[in-house]
């Protein structure tokens, strides 16, 4: 799996856990995954060797799921291994957050219980801007900050939840008990909305549910991290190893981006 | 205006900023305004001599302007000087804010500027809950909180947005501008929902249209306080005599609690 790296154009953009290089074709661009864990908005980050490339295949692997079930995603292929291949959108500034269980934020901002079952799915929208702190939005402010229509808004919530939808149902059948999922979409040159981002541990809450529901061993994903559990790859390689099982085969663009 | 105190039952609820009694008559209650002002959900409070009548008789006047205007409230009656006689009602534990400009939490949770008119109205929801600070709703999330129905949600933001401009209206014709402001609603015996709380310069933003926008002076309300700006009792009274301009005759109530 070790592929050289692409040929890239210059560093498009630096997040707290990916950068974005231009390739030779503007319509696609080359995602590195760094081995980097962040929480609190970035404001606790520590290096985890192995953790880009994991993330890289988990997300490969998802991704293809999806286009498997004709949901438009940005994916276009694995590069090397922990860099794939993504269709160049502009971003919407927005987290969709699907919540199938309460956890995490949630449950200092509504009277829940960890694990209490959401039904139907809770869909929260925030307004993705570091200086704010990602300000929780109601449709209304949403409405005022005018970055999408309403229907583009009622799209992303259809799309979001079928998107979890998916996830869930395939997650579980490998005894993953999808708990919530963020997600980021951005528009194609034709305005289409695609789901972007990644989707890996990092951005999704995953349970073991082959361990005990009070074990701290069910949690694989960053809550290892931003609770100081330890074993934050070796969660993310079970993750990984279990996503053998469903048998997707993301496919491979090195070619894709000679110059 | 120095009435006698009147004839109360025990201590139902005290507030930040009132006292709730039962009266000889089971649907009715007496609110007691106390001289206290508070910020940042109650950890800074001072002793404002005055304030408590001031809130009264402002409260008084507001609500009775609503009533002519067939928007139905708790309000039943003037007591003694600081004290109203209000309907007994099952409250809601939500908070109903209309936004007529940007101002207060808004600016750190939007990208807006102090002042900003935001047209419609901005309505925002938040949960009524100490422990966990009054959180933020979403429709969404006021669903899961299960506490009013969807038509109940319907009517409350109609209701809501009738009080906003009908109180804009009228404020404005005597140069205060009403730039948001907070409201609370209670559910009588027989389920209809009525508007309940106070209406005050403790719950809603007034700016005196006859200061110069960037002066400090023109703030009438408690963010004079939550600023550290001096002054409250003063800016109270401003607005009380204003509205001395709009005739409005709330009436005495004292004989209805005798025992």
């Amino acid at each position: 799996m070790d592929s050289p790296t692409p040929v890239l154009g210059p560093l498009l953009h630096e997040g707290k856990a990916k950068r974005l290089y231009a390739t030779a074709d503007a319509r696609l661009c080359a995602v590195e995954f760094k081995d980097t864990a962040t929480a609190a908005n970035g404001r606790h980050q520590v290096y985890v060797p192995g953790k880009g490339r994991l993330n890289c295949r988990i997300s490969s692997q998802l991704f293809t799921l999806l286009e498997q079930g004709g949901l438009p995603t940005h994916f276009q292929g694995l590069l090397g291994d922990g860099w794939m291949l993504v269709r160049s959108l502009r971003m919407i500034p927005l987290e969709v957050v699907l919540r199938n269980r309460a956890a995490g934020s949630l449950l200092r901002q509504l009277p829940t219980v960890a694990g209490q079952p959401l039904a139907p799915p809770l869909l929260d929208f925030y307004f993705k801007d570091d200086a704010l702190g990602d300000p929780f939005l109601s449709e209304a402010r949403l409405a005022v900050l005018n970055i999408v229509t309403p229907e583009e808004r009622m799209r992303l919530e259809t799309m979001a939840r079928q998107v979890n939808s998916t996830l869930h149902q395939a997650l579980g059948r490998i005894d993953l008990d999808l708990v919530d999922l963020k997600l980021e979409f951005g528009r194609d040159h034709t305005g289409q909305l695609l789901l972007a981002d990644e989707l890996s541990p990092d951005n999704c809450r995953l349970w073991d549910q082959q361990q005990h529901p009070d074990s701290p061993e069910r949690i694989l994903d960053k809550d290892r991290f931003r609770q100081g559990l330890g074993g934050l790859v070796d969660a993310y390689r079970t993750v990984n190893q279990r996503l053998q099982a469903l048998d997707l085969k993301p496919r491979h663009s090195d070619s894709r981006v000679k110059s």
